[in-house]
């Protein structure tokens, strides 16, 4: 089948997101003949010498590029972040023990709910009275918590932690769409978990990052499907994992660090981020939704003052190619994800759809 | 990227495990280039209307392939049949119900070792005195029984159910190796469910189809994942689905239906099986592992009478560009997966090689 010939667009999709070209290349490639085995990656055993190859330089790359030490095991399982919701306290926290949320909405939301089900849960901090347009930091972390969780960066509402708080209790971060694109202190993480498709990969893969020092004292029967002992003794090849997810991302990690690694990608997010947020403070047509000194990097927000012309916008973008910015519905405006595999060039192309739209708009 | 050149193997991989070369060839001109949007498959949302109806395909898919009536949901979820080994009984078994299970080996095994986190457990029937050669036939259900569960067809085995029990009790069922390969009564079922990786596509996503009037009942909190309710209510979308995963066995599904659907693929993997049963038992150096009666038309294990001519074979086979014949490590000898992708032009191949191995040896 020959493949039709599309021009390419600049893909601003917040998840399923952008990635590499050059992975795709590889990625379609591996579908049709891969490692030279006459074989398509899709239709060979998870446990053949090939595939087992691709697990262990997923995991090798994923302790490379975060500097992990030996204390923290690395798993690719599935069921995105939303099933670590549960699974977190279900394998960490003892039925009479108290988890602290940081509410930065949405994500962190569902996940206060689910962990109710396993012990006693105190929101120590939120920003839903204002919409969740700003992180809260105001607070103090009780030392008798069994851990705190939080949410790196939002990605309905475009917000970020740029720091975690100074604390000996163990943080648990969902870094879904923030993982790899920043140096972070792993040191301060109990547990990281991230669903696949931002930063890292295709969707239908989930990686966890966990310290094993925190297992093991929950005091309660878990499926063996759930108990992350289970995947940590198997090298997460308990059951079949998702091969080629694992593979997409073990191929994106290899760009990240083929290209610098993650502190070249936090250079060139700042960057990326700086010319779009310049452009939004400076256009008189548009304005940013959140507070500026919590602006996401990756998924940047915002809405016209004269929210008439929104739509004249989208059809502007979608003409220079732009695709993927329509906003949340719970946020409105537009939203551009601007990931790692995300070129400053494309951000450059959205840029001067905005200052040609004000031109001929004001 | 070009695709080096090798020549397409024989693939007789248990699983992941051969698919359908136009569904590899469509694979991965999606990953270049999805429904003609200049953006690959793995990076646009799921919530875009091509990807939307990628799920919607494949459910109708689904409901028509196996003459579902409207009592059925049809989900796409993630985790494998190891996971619904616990969230069966998590939806459908009060703690004071009782589930019957047919113990037929290997996955029975472990789906046993979950429900009795959930309930009482009453293993019916077993064939593990025989180390599982055979399908237990011998038993009656009780009719208070909540459900009785069942493996259609062991993989590592060999033996496949070729009928089910005269019962009013919702039959629960492991189909991941023989879904899709023949005709079923459907509404002998409550509960279907089959990771994709054999019949149905690639690994990672998994197949559930479930009857409504079971739901509800089991009186326990579940967290919001793990409740086949969420993802009704969703349409499998209530998070980020596989979307790869589920777009390749949307393919295949649709290559089944193009192919004559589930009654011709059942005519197909019996003239195979037939093909390669009987060069088992006429050639003089090999002998089938299960009884005969209930043999296993998906995966076809056989040994050597000469175990010492074991590594030999492999060779020829290999030689034959023949792969993934060795028997699981329980087992013990070969293993040949004959799944629907699986041409007979290729089950032709192995049987000539044990016909030519034969020749040369005796």
């Amino acid at each position: 089948m020959s493949i039709p010939i599309t021009k390419k667009k600049h893909n601003f999709f917040a998840g399923p997101a952008i990635l590499p070209a050059t992975v795709l290349k590889q990625a379609s490639a591996a579908i049709e003949n891969f490692s030279n085995m006459g074989l398509s990656i899709l239709e060979i055993s998870h446990r053949s010498k090939q595939f087992v190859e691709v697990v262990e330089e997923a995991i090798s790359l994923t302790k490379e590029l975060l500097d992990l030490d030996d204390n923290y095991e690395v798993l690719f399982l599935t069921g995105g972040a939303s099933s670590q919701f549960y699974m977190a306290p279900m394998n960490l926290l003892p039925q009479d023990g108290t988890v602290c949320y940081i509410n930065t909405g949405t994500w962190s939301d569902k996940a206060i709910k689910e962990a109710k089900l396993f012990g006693n849960v105190n929101v120590l901090a939120s920003s839903k009275e204002s919409n969740y347009t700003s992180i809260p930091k105001d607070y103090e972390v009780p030392t008798d918590a069994t851990y705190i969780h939080m949410t790196s960066n939002n990605t309905v509402f475009g917000t970020q932690h740029h720091s975690f708080p100074e604390t000996n209790v163990p943080i648990v971060c969902d870094m879904s769409s923030d993982i790899f694109s920043r140096p972070i202190d792993v040191s301060k993480f109990g547990l990281i978990y991230c669903g696949a498709q931002k930063n890292m990969g295709p969707a239908g893969v989930t990686l966890i990052i966990v310290n094993k020092d925190l297992l093991g004292k929950s005091g309660r029967p878990i499926p063996t499907m759930l108990d992350y002992n289970t995947h940590i003794t198997k090298g997460s090849m308990f059951n079949t994992p998702p091969t080629f997810p694992i593979f997409v991302s073990m191929l994106t990690m290899r760009w990240v660090k083929e290209n610098g690694g993650v502190a070249a990608m936090a250079l060139k997010n700042e960057a990326k981020a700086k010319l779009l947020y310049d452009e939004i403070d400076a256009n008189p047509m548009f304005e940013g939704t959140t507070h500026i000194e919590d602006r996401s990097l990756m998924n940047v927000t915002f809405k016209m003052k004269n929210t008439e012309k929104e739509t004249a916008f989208l059809e502007a973008c979608a003409n220079a190619d732009c695709v993927g910015l329509k906003g949340h519905r719970s946020v409105g405006g537009f939203r551009a994800s601007i990931y790692n595999a995300m070129p400053i060039e494309s951000v450059q192309v959205l840029v001067d759809v905005m200052k040609d739209f004000a031109n001929k708009n004001t």
